[in-house]
């Protein structure tokens, strides 16, 4: 077997050197030095060991893209488009950064620091709701990591986020400019200064705006399933009086749809709806869904960035990234004021 | 550092014991046995180190999920419903048999290699359309693998389908039975007895026993993008001579009634259409998808089996699992007979 060693003294160059290049980091290298020892490689039919990389370095430039696994989802979530658009775009980045990507859900912090530690993750990016004690656990876990979307109250912490609270208000201000003053709030279950409250505080704040009081019952919590989607669509399908509805994700906004016309209401004709991420849902619906735009795919790719700039010991500049979010505007919403 | 050699020691046991325990092959030892073994584990916080067994076993326990990179798409097109259900399945197998999943798309079978020889990797999923070449370089790649929908003339090799031709015999019967004469055939690019091909087929006979004559002109080629959808979607309104569609993917059919009804086509009015997969798309789209189910979770857990097996040396009683499909009828189709 030809090792690292064997091609460094045929090229005249460092082990780094070559690593530089095996590793996809070549831009350290000349241009003229990495026709070189490509050449070489191939030739020698060099495979580097990640086995033997990983004792040298005790990392093993894996990156685990971590999903929380709950008693009544015990996968990856992985179906739900915006998450998979979001892997994808971590897969195109950690590939061209010579990083691996592993794929975990995990039930606990516990379990998430048995991974670490049995595969020297070099990072993980942590996305889904978890719990409060879960980010506890994993403040002292030893490698970088990023969450998404879970908002913590610790400035070391790096996190990537949107304008989750403009968003909100974005939502419900588009539905109270078209007349509509009774506005059901739909979202999976609301965490104390997580995601969803933020976006549940935009749409108080564009209440308030108009002078109409938070009423409790009209926010409705369900997990982010077309089934029960759906259901909540049922559901809402009785309440005449509800004539909009903000939903806090566009896979939910679609159940909810579907749930309606069921039961015969239609949107927008009858109720009007704003959902959120702007994934392609939005335009597989009929009517199209009106929704609060995010990209999935530039998230995972600063999700990356981030990583390894941590990993690198780059001086990260801002531990909170907040991605903007806008109203897109289709046609499930209808304007009541004509 | 506590090696596994310590808890055998303090156990009484032999390290294979303590090994089955810690990789959750707990189903070898006895409830007793193994209710000692994790209370020491426990106290010992014990961690196996992933690269240590991947030296003494040389294999990684990492399945490798490998999916096609093209000029058109070089990510790892996880956003389709179908691949990110089958991913879920995937995880969840191979996490409970105590494995771990790694994700990656590749450029042909030379890259597939370099990652098999530098992870160890114990075994590999191939899913997505692959060009000949490909196949002819994996043939002797020395890990266990499965194909998914990939059909080659080889009975060594392990392969994972559907009862593809049936499919999409079964959607061109239906829409004949409801009066429908002239059926366009929408899929992503054909390869020679490939998945597409197959449903092709059933489409040909189908309308053989309608005694219609195949006609090319009728066949869309088109990748499963949603823009790309939409935009068949244009080309097919403007045809009003076919009133019917099947399209060998619901993400494309969901795309193309997008795009008919840019164009002010009804579905199913105007034009009926059948879709391919059964994913949680045909309920979001309005009216409802009629399609061919298949069941892609199970996909995942059968792939994982599979590749176990061969694993662990079992006999592999069959090397081709077909799996089997039905339509199932929502209100995307017209009946013309009435």
């Amino acid at each position: 077997m030809v090792t690292l060693k064997d091609i460094a003294a045929e090229a005249g160059v460092s082990i780094t050197t070559v690593s530089n290049v095996v590793h996809n980091r070549a831009s350290r290298v000349s241009p003229e030095l990495v026709v070189k020892i490509r050449s070489i490689i191939e030739r020698e039919h060099y495979v580097p060991s990640m086995t033997a990389r990983t004792l040298v370095n005790d990392e093993s430039y894996i990156i685990g893209v971590i999903t929380h696994m709950t008693p009544q989802n015990v996968g990856s979530t992985m179906s739900d488009p915006f998450l998979g658009t979001f892997v994808e775009g971590i897969e195109l980045r950690t590939r061209e950064e010579g990083y691996f990507l592993m794929i975990r859900s995990v039930e606990d912090a516990q379990a998430l620091e048995t991974l670490r530690r049995s595969w020297k993750l070099s990072g993980v990016i942590l996305t889904g709701v978890f719990a409060d004690d879960f980010f506890e656990g994993i403040r002292n876990l030893g490698i970088p990591f990023v969450l998404i979307d879970s908002y913590l109250d610790d400035p070391d912490i790096c996190n990537i986020g949107l304008e989750d609270e403009k968003g909100g208000y974005l939502a419900t201000k588009h539905l109270l400019e078209h007349g509509h003053r009774v506005i059901a709030f739909a979202s999976p279950s609301i965490r104390e200064g997580g995601v969803v409250e933020k976006r549940l505080n935009g749409y108080k704040k564009a209440l308030g705006e108009y002078g109409i009081s938070f009423d409790p019952s009209l926010v409705f919590t369900q997990e982010i399933f077309v089934e029960e989607g759906k259901r909540l669509g049922h559901k809402l399908a009785a309440k005449p009086e509800i004539t909009g509805i903000f939903a806090s994700a566009d896979i939910l906004a679609a159940g909810i749809m579907t749930g309606l016309r069921e039961k015969g209401v239609q949107v927008p004709r009858d109720k009007s709806i704003v959902g959120f991420d702007d994934n392609y849902l939005c335009q597989l619906t009929n009517p199209g869904l009106t929704t609060i735009h995010q990209d999935a795919e530039q998230k995972g790719f600063l999700a990356v960035d981030m990583l390894l700039s941590q990993l690198r010991h780059e001086t990260v500049a801002n531990h909170s990234i907040i991605l903007p979010v806008s109203l897109i505007e289709r046609e499930s919403v209808c304007n009541l004021n004509r």
